[in-house]
């Protein structure tokens, strides 16, 4: 594993060395490629597929498993679009010169090398490649066992194009000890490892978060919220609440509870159940919820479940600042989200609450990379320092000073 | 502990309520109530100097330790230096509008709760502690147990001045349990804590690096190093070099390895080694340095030891790629510099070496936030992510997205 690591290591001053312009056209030849060898890659897949129903898969896992040609096809559009943004390596992020007459230029650099541990979907694989390549990153990927042949499978076509290039191989590589006592040494070898992004269930990012010597970027959980103010158009707050919750629940910025003014519950709770009943939405709610509705007990743990289900929490709180209060307890710093009219409530609010995104007026729904224009994401982080909310390919960057001198010194 | 660190947890939301120019005002009643009380931490002081003496500690150490009427004056002015920077925290860092209309901006934020783990100098304790309030953080000091009852005297004068402003004392605090054992349980609770700063030795740092949970901006060692390359104006390489390695042994940023490329070492050795040896440097060569000048030899364990001391170590190199490839071994990621008047060879220098601030024709000496122009520093950072290299009072701060909505749903 060290010899591995230290040779991935070594890549890094390869891709140093590649230009913008041979690695757009190397991720367009992976594209062509993983459309060359679709019926090669769907037949690995279909090894995973026959071992995900002796091991009885659920069928939703089978379905994010499964791989046929249009699921290839949107994988080789996917490393197309990747190879399409603009080259994130080398921006100049700012610049001044000093006392000295020093010039310094603050420019963005690759991180190195990543370790990218994901579970299920093959298509990451391909994802992740393209935005560790087109980052000047080396990856190290670490797939879920269930998805063993086809992500080997994929890489395998991904190695053939860097190897055709005269590119080591060892720029974009599965690792090869891929059971837990591999993770436990990957994210360990920070002498190697720049940066693990952990994507999959709790579980896994816990163990990741306590146990890696390497920095993580991680996705932790989304408990979000939304808050119903006094001064909230109402039918603004209906159709923001629905949508927060209802449009796709199984996702990290979905609702998960809601919070209502008690200076309007009498009215704005009974407007909510039935609009939530007719999205066949489960309700739970605190005591004072239920003084007003009829619907399930919401217990302490309930606010503090990320249900990923369309399932929802409701709680009566004494205005913004109660709803500051729940939020503080429960919230994952994910997205919230106040409904108000009144300007004094919605910057106490946006103020307040410590969140990647947080919202006055608006769904939840929408913290996301593409939403908020970043091309490609790599993902939501929920960490607080380097990449914080969605995280574009920038996120695969870090920086340094050139200082261009004339022979000063101090 | 977990109860103290609850508390401090809950004093990001006070210190998210006060202004910049409360923040400005209560600094400077800090940097007025550090003068006042001079006379009650001189004696303070007093006790660990003592302590010091007893122990027989080093009269650099002691050195270090000592509070004087000048050095508590120079404390209270570093304290309103930092009260004057510009508010670090609701700076708009990027905004735009989505398609869908959403008015997004990124704005600096407080991280929240900050451990910093220091040793001896206390002043450390009130230039942290401002650069902590000023940037709206909740700070826990845990400094060496040899400054502990200077430490306990600043700390109880700038509590005073938080509770006379009717602020919990809680927002700048002493971390109760000072041992190793309160350390250990710190940086594990990344419930309440947000990030780690260590300064102090390598062994502190390496602790502080493989145990905690909490992420950690840290200092780890300066293994720097210049190259003189073969298109060199020798007169400023030397000049360059003497200034890198004499004019402050002691500090990071200071060079431990003299890369000269082979094209020209029989000319240039022997006037470094005059140079060198007029300011009484003690060094070392590889073979082929010592087959042109007399100097002892530098082990392969040399070229990996931050000195922190007059001593050079001197290797001859293959021209640029040569010098890389000795930085990429044996580099800590720190400063490194190039000499030479040749653009390319510069370039390539400044692309392939991966370090927080890369030269061409200056001294490694200069990497220092006051030189950068950051007004104060918070250290230099040898992390790659979320700070790296001299970081000022910014790497306090995290960004937030407000999302400014007008019902949008998704």
């Amino acid at each position: 594993m060290e010899q591995f690591l230290a040779t991935a290591k070594q890549g890094s001053r390869v891709l140093a060395q590649i230009s913008g312009a041979e690695k757009k056209r190397i991720l367009r030849e992976m594209a062509d490629a993983l459309r060359a060898n679709t019926m090669a890659i769907i037949e690995e897949n279909a090894k995973d597929m026959r071992e995900a129903e002796i091991n009885d898969l659920s069928s939703a896992l089978k379905d994010r498993l499964l791989l046929d040609e249009s699921r290839i096809e949107g994988m080789a559009v996917a490393v197309e679009e990747i190879a399409a943004l603009k080259e994130p390596v080398g921006r100049v992020l700012d610049g001044w010169v000093t006392d000295e007459d020093l010039k310094i230029e603050k420019v963005s650099v690759p991180i190195g090398v990543i370790g990218i541990i994901y579970e299920s979907r093959p298509n990451v694989t391909s994802d992740t490649a393209a935005l560790c390549f087109k980052s000047s990153n080396v990856c190290v990927l670490k797939g879920g066992k269930e998805a063993e042949s086809s992500n080997v499978a994929i890489a395998d076509v991904l190695q053939a194009v860097l190897k055709k290039n005269d590119l080591p191989e060892s720029l974009i590589s599965l690792l090869p000890d891929s059971s837990r006592e591999g993770v436990s040494k990957l994210i360990r070898m920070d002498k190697y490892v720049d940066l693990i992004v952990p994507r999959g269930g709790a579980g896994l990012i816990r163990y990741v978060s306590e146990n890696a010597s390497v920095p993580v970027v991680k996705h932790d959980k989304g408990q979000c919220h939304t808050y119903i103010d006094k001064a909230a158009i109402l039918d603004n707050a209906i159709a923001i609440a629905i949508n927060a919750k209802v449009q796709r629940p199984g996702v990290c910025n979905s609702m998960e509870t809601l919070l209502v003014d008690k200076a309007i519950a009498a009215t704005a709770l009974p407007q909510l159940k039935s609009a939530f009943d007719a999205a066949h939405t489960q309700l739970k709610g605190s005591d004072e919820v239920q003084a007003i509705i009829d619907v399930a007990h919401a217990t302490d743990e309930d606010f503090d479940t990320e249900y990923l289900a369309n399932i929802l929490n409701i709680k009566v709180v004494e205005g913004v600042d109660g709803a500051i209060d729940h939020i503080v307890r429960y919230g994952s710093g994910h997205s919230e989200s106040i409904i108000t009219e009144d300007i004094t409530a919605a910057e106490r609010f946006l103020n307040s609450i410590d969140a990647a995104a947080v919202y006055v007026n608006a769904s939840t729904r929408f913290t996301d990379g593409g939403v908020f224009g970043f091309g490609a994401e790599v993902g939501i982080s929920t960490n607080k320092l380097h990449a914080r909310g969605p995280m574009g390919i920038e996120g695969l960057t870090t920086y340094k000073f050139k200082i261009y001198g004339s022979g000063q010194t101090r």
